[in-house]
């Protein structure tokens, strides 16, 4: 019988070194996992603690509303005016299944089949997968050192020049797999652009607050213009992945059309999370979500001042979320060939879970590693000498 | 700047009047809303203490694996091999955020735009509006008392005289709006029909378990065709609905895809909900759900002896699920136009929410009712003498 076309994207790599590395701690391994965009320690206690009260009280979880919980939307809109200065009414707010459920809405509210997106590459290969499945062609904005990693206006404008038209952008700073982060000027520059191009931005602002360099502190496309959609997450600020619960910034013009999708696809959020976040925003939590960041950025030190152990002869500058992407020395990809073959045999070795970056850019990935320096300080200074130690037996 | 025309899709009218209810609420009335697929009482007590015990331990809830936790897929299996005789592989149920998450997975995994999928008339609007946004074409096969509202191999072969193939086919059994259900022979025939014609079976079965009927107790589409992917969720039965989480059963061929498509578009199911699950299959969960199957038996006699309270002249028989799908008599359509009008004056003066039918059938529904009776037999009960005097009143 047949399978779609359109559903064989290719799995997100990650994952699966995710199932790998089950199995092998299954088998009894030790396996240090430098893997996964995922935050060690869960959420904050105050939030399970609210959620532990919520369910010890059977209170019943039902359908929300479709665009989210009023006094978690309200929430959230107060956080942006604290965090950024910037008054967003709750109702432009739509809580999500993860910031996975919003690029759905996203894509599907902003874009026809056939339209045409703009991504960095290397980029976070979901973007280029979901729209791919939903029918919609990615042109790829090749990136570099010279553009610190992220879109620039000439790199879209010679995109345009090549194919004709484009119909969005997807930006994302901090960035994944690069740690980039877009300065004020350059964000707004982007924006405006956009603006003028009649170009849907789509800004991913999962990392926000996540930060490491004072000057490129964090600021929301909301800032720069109100035709942008933002997606963002409790998933790495507040270190709830599993949770599943995200939000997107909808432009006025596009509510309706948000809304009716999200009440056919998602029908609303997890409702338990809804409620139980509520006690993110508390003195507590943000304490604890900023001694994480606290945490990131001592490993982050560690990890630039340890290149070499890792066989990396150049590294995109982590302005903030929590990875490194290096690239391999002429040795090393001598000796293995490619990323991927030496990520599987670090694994193997030396038990160190590394993503290869094939995952992130199809095209020179594979000379690149991205580390994830998320499983804290302690954990990623072995993980360094297990690495340092396989080197010196295999090179 | 431009929005998607593939997202105007109708929203879900259940959702608005939802809000509606919230409205006038907060504003002090007393609304009995009849109007939305919602069991009242919430989970299970078992499965709130097993979430709230896990919170209080500040559980870290990471990602699960893309298909989901093993031991809840296990659970699954087992209760699957105890309820219905069948051996299902664990490995074959994949975890999702709801039935709609399973809905989009499915859909993008079976069908490549254009192709062409069969719905019976009435039904579950999100399946068309899903359909629809993903850019496949949807087959309405219109159905009524002869048919029992449920699709037939005659329905089906004049589709395929009419369109020429189709692709794919969902089911609902329990159905909603109509609660009437298949036999386990009529299954058996349409899994052989789509077996044989390469059309590929989607079995929505959010409702099993709650059943009336005892000589058509729910059978899944898995005792009968292993190419269908089976639809389901924690939802109903167990009274889930804001936890969002659901399962699909996926056909060996597909699972590739599947675990493609859901590692880039849902990363994994809520993790809280899929570890406080596996207390929904203690016995003391299940008796609970039971006696909450036995509340709504007793509120469906009361509903079926009352038709004429609602203006009503014929109904669907309500096999399962917890709805009643009625037909306005000549006398309350001749006064007030179409359901959508009835049903928004009762609203406003009886304070009874109920569903216009042309959530379901854009052709024909404006002559029917939904009325779910799963908000309890006082309140249904009560609900019944609102319309009855304000039938009184107005006509």
């Amino acid at each position: 019988m047949k399978v779609s076309n359109r559903g064989q994207v290719p799995p997100f790599e990650v994952m699966q070194i995710v199932d790998t590395v089950a199995t092998m701690r299954a088998a009894g391994h030790d396996v240090i996992s430098l893997c996964v965009g995922e935050p060690g320690g869960g959420a904050p206690a105050a939030v399970n603690e609210l959620a532990s009260k919520l369910h010890a009280e059977q209170a019943d979880f039902g359908y929300t509303s479709t665009s989210g919980l009023e006094p978690t939307r309200q929430a959230l809109s107060d956080h942006y005016r604290l965090t950024y200065g910037v008054q967003i009414p709750a109702e432009n707010f739509v809580m999500t299944a993860g910031s996975s459920g919003a690029f759905q809405l996203a894509f599907l509210a902003a874009f026809d089949q056939g339209d045409i997106v703009a991504l960095a590459r290397p980029g976070y290969p979901a973007y280029a997968n979901i729209l791919q499945a939903l029918g919609l062609n990615v042109v790829d904005l090749p990136t570099g050192p010279a553009q610190r990693f992220q879109p620039t206006v000439e790199l879209l404008e010679a995109a345009i020049k090549q194919h004709g038209r484009l119909d969005g952008l997807v930006i994302a700073s901090p960035n994944n797999p690069t740690g980039t982060m877009l300065s004020a000027e350059e964000l707004e520059t982007l924006a405006s652009w956009c603006q003028a191009n009649g170009v849907r931005l789509i800004s991913d602002e999962i990392y926000h607050g996540i930060e490491f360099v004072p000057e490129r502190k964090g600021h929301t496309s909301w800032e720069y213009s109100r035709s942008s959609i933002v997606v963002s997450s409790f998933s790495k600020y507040w270190g709830m992945t599993g949770w599943r619960l995200g939000w997107m910034i909808v432009p006025d013009d596009m509510l309706a059309v948000v809304d009716g999708l999200a009440s056919n696809l998602a029908l609303c959020a997890p409702a338990p999370a809804q409620r139980a976040v509520l006690a993110a925003f508390e003195p507590d939590s943000l304490q604890e979500a900023e001694g994480r960041v606290r945490e990131f950025a001592r490993t982050r030190e560690l990890v630039l001042g340890s290149l070499d152990k890792l066989g990396i002869i150049a590294a995109a500058p982590a302005d903030g979320a929590f990875y490194l992407y290096g690239k391999l020395s002429p040795q090393v990809l001598a000796q293995f060939g490619s990323a991927s073959v030496f990520c599987a045999a670090v694994l193997e070795e030396a038990q160190v879970a590394l993503t290869p970056g094939g995952d992130f850019d199809p095209f020179e990935g594979n000379l690149f590693i991205r580390l994830s320096f998320a499983a804290g300080y302690h954990r990623v200074a072995e993980a360094l000498d297990r690495v340092e130690e396989f080197l010196k037996r295999n090179m």
